[in-house]
């Protein structure tokens, strides 16, 4: 067989990526603050054998699965939501955080090969990067500073992702039409900058999306008045897709999911 | 690990609306006409499994269901239909209402947790809140005398849910317009005001949806010609979804759908 | 818990639908061929567990499902097709016709409860009721004379169902603009008349579905020309769906399709 | 129960259909080539649990799948074909021709029932019939005799299968714009005469389809060719459907075929 | 039964292929870039049973493994890739290249075969052919001069695969209407030639595809914006399909992947 350059150096670069994670604790904040971040969004559902189990094998799998969470500390922090009542499409999600893509991936290789992981349907894997935003430089003053307004204190339970994809002419319009259009997506936006927090990661390419949007918030309410109210905005004639699934979720401490699923 | 403030503050938040319920039972009519109100319907199938236990084992499940039903009482209300026989998609499903989508949420993670949940597969759950009536103030008052027209009285055993999710022309019209095509609309459908009843959720960005639509009727031909004048009405054109599934059943008590699938 | 006097209401109304039924049989010819009777298509593909049971075991059921169909013998009829072979979506179907749904859905509910029904998948159901002819007075007294040509005689083994949803623009269109697409497609179709006989369902708002159409023919070369025929009328460009799936089976008593599923 | 005349009938005609098979041997060359011939294509895809079986179980049922090849002999002509490895769709495919497409159907019900048909899942089922060449007629004398070309001598092993879809348009289009369109399709295709064998299958009403489009080669780049000329004529705009699924596959006889599923 | 003269032909034509396998090793660099060769990327998701396997039954099928990628060794190249934990369709995909397709197919049948390959289910499969650039010597020497960048030194760990079919207007355009459009490809691709890989395969006929594109880099940012300037040329308005599924893995061993599978 003719040697494989290729695939032994890309091993190399492998081991290089997985070695050269920080010896010490990640910066959690860092990472959900700054642009040049890899997210991965892994949604799963239990798969109906893992109720056939008894309780005993259920419950024996959750050390072992909050023991891939903390090996993988160093390189990846995760966040975990309850879907399950909320969605048919699956019963809880893990996002990812971390420098390289690579890191996410064995983070998840490693979940999926846990007593609980093989007993997981993927259902859904969203992957995407943060940026610098792209549109804040072009907006006014007074909106750049509308844009600071901060959010009201207090829990926000409730998050949800929404998958998005672009049109052909979206892409294909000028910068100045583009700013035009997020100018507009921005106004209406700002009533809800109190109650919902936002967070943007670009995905062409990494996924077969453009974006993907992920919020929080308490009120329910709220958020559904802040889509209704970018549905108006002309961007929305642009959404190829949006949704298709829109993950509907609760933020729940690892321990807590692993109390569902094992009880 | 990085400290995770959040989640913890939103464990809080579950923890507290958890706790703020109500000591006292729920009031069934006002959750059922009030705006502000969250309302989730689960739709599931029975999995193939299921059907291969022994009667005995199937029957020992009921009991725990309907405690499940009981313990959510003060913090759900919850109507079941039966659509087995009437849909490929699933046998039942149930719609709940609550104050706070995270009752729902936990109800329905209990109902999932059963001896019989666990052979539930959740085939669709549309998730909306209820709102006050956006274009009732803009009718003439003939046509807000004419909605007032009383349901005639007598069971009603068929219930139809049509999702439906709106085109961003829809979104774009002026309010104007859309206050015409819903004069339209209601035009078309005062007709049928004796005879089929009607509720309507708003579900952008809860769901893959804007709205959902729930009907109560006896007589099934008068329902279908209700639809076919919605048909003919210019905001049909603005339907990307309506139905998809259409969900027809029966209303049917709880008991009755579990002796349907213990017996 | 909440009195819930809808759910009360409906079931005393189900009791009554459900005790109203004749004493006596049902006249066949008259539910076949009156306006205001509710038919259900249901389509099954047997479980691929089923034929890993022995050959006792599966031979056993069948007098069971005879049972039942005879026991419902006094609300529905019932035409049995084979689909197996000729369709990789559904092994047989079962098409019901009685003059209230709840009668159908009661008489599936038993099916899908016997020994056999626990292994059936339900994979399509249409729901369609029927009417008085809508186009047929507005035509000319020479096609309605055609429309008088008698079938051919001789059996016809095969039966073809084709499920149907008009675009917005068929509904928008005015009654003149119809009946003048009605009349192409009756002059289309005319030379069909004496092979190949024809039924029609309307379905919106009891299915996602707007038409039902169902046929019998001894000749699958007619079939093909007729139906060529009617994509070449204006009509076909408002057909937002037909068929996915056209359903091609043969006309088999109940008998020879459960000893194709027990041999 | 009301007497069912019809079925009664519809059983008659079956079993004349069935009992009227030649008693001798079909003739292949004339059901390959002439008209009203009826064709199934039937693909197949082998249930997991088929390999969790021993090899001995798997072997055992390969004199009786070959059994029901030859009981059918004289009724249909068939053809095997490998798509394994080459198509996530399926494994393999039988192509069946016979003057009654119940017929088919017969041999597809018995190949089904034997011990390896039950653990065969019916991914895909093209029904379709061949007629007279509607076009070749107006097409100049100079086309027509290309048209008359022979196939490179040699063997073809590869098989493709190419459903196909017309839009209203098509349908809508006057005989001398499709013989114009139809005449651009043949230009496009005389250069591959010689290494592709075509035929052609109409299946309007019969499935969700308006033609089956069948190929043989021994090369694939010429065939890719083919389809890319093809892609550049009008006819091409006119293409609803054009695959999905595309069967890419290899012809070996069902000896190969069984002994690759039992092996 | 008549003489299947086509299908013995057929098989003699395979028996060949297959005897004509070069007697020493393939020369991996010359498949990898000449015009003329066949691809298989054929994609495969683990079964839920493989992971209930104990550790002792998954790991005995390493081996059987490696020889069946060994033994096809003089007659395909291949390369292995995982996508367990970036993508729900799929664990991992193996790249195969080879001469003849039916190479391609009797290495796949091979491996599926396998005591792991029973437990795969192939769940894509693209296929397609390297022909020469189409477009290049229609590109300015300027451009073709910047074409020639070289590639950094350096391993690419991430692989991605985008399959793509373009609309009819695209094949109807002129050859100087694409020339045009591929310049304009060209131009915003120049900056990603030092950090993204690319091959291009044509697929028209032998999927349900026109194209595949396979790209390998260390920068997912730089892919992601490589991407985002396709979407904003004229041809992106030509992508009927773009994506759908994107595979995003990385290139890893196939010592790697199975270990992964069977620890």
């Amino acid at each position: 067989m003719a040697t494989r350059v290729g695939v032994v150096a890309a091993v190399l670069a492998i081991l290089c990526l997985t070695l050269a994670g920080p010896a010490s604790a990640l910066d959690r904040e860092k990472l959900l603050s700054e642009p040049g971040v890899y997210a991965t969004f892994a949604v799963f559902k239990v798969d109906e054998d893992w109720w056939k189990l008894d309780k005993a094998a259920r419950a024996s799998t959750a050390a072992e699965v909050k023991a891939v969470f903390q090996k993988h500390g160093d390189h990846v922090i995760t966040d975990t939501y309850l879907l399950r009542g909320l969605s048919e499409r699956a019963d809880f999600f893990v996002r990812v955080h971390s420098t390289e893509m690579l890191h996410n991936q064995n983070f998840l290789v490693d979940l999926m090969g846990t007593g609980l992981g093989k007993y997981l349907a993927n259902t859904s894997t969203f992957n995407g990067l943060t940026k610098k935003a792209n549109y804040v430089p072009a907006l006014s003053d007074d909106l750049k500073a509308a844009l600071k307004t901060p959010l009201d204190p207090g829990p926000k339970p409730y998050a949800i992702v929404v998958p998005i994809r672009k049109d052909a002419a979206w892409w294909h319009a000028s910068q100045d039409e583009r700013n035009a259009m997020m100018k507009e997506h921005t106004d209406a936006s700002i009533a809800y900058l109190k109650t919902v927090k936002r967070k943007l990661y670009h995905a062409s390419g990494l996924d077969d999306l453009d974006f993907i949007t992920y919020f929080e918030t308490a009120k329910l309410d709220d958020f559904n008045n802040l889509i209704i109210a970018l549905e108006r905005v002309q961007e929305n004639r642009h959404n190829k897709q949006f949704g298709y699934p829109t993950l509907l979720g609760t933020i729940r401490p690892l321990e807590e999911i692993l109390d569902i699923l094992t009880r």
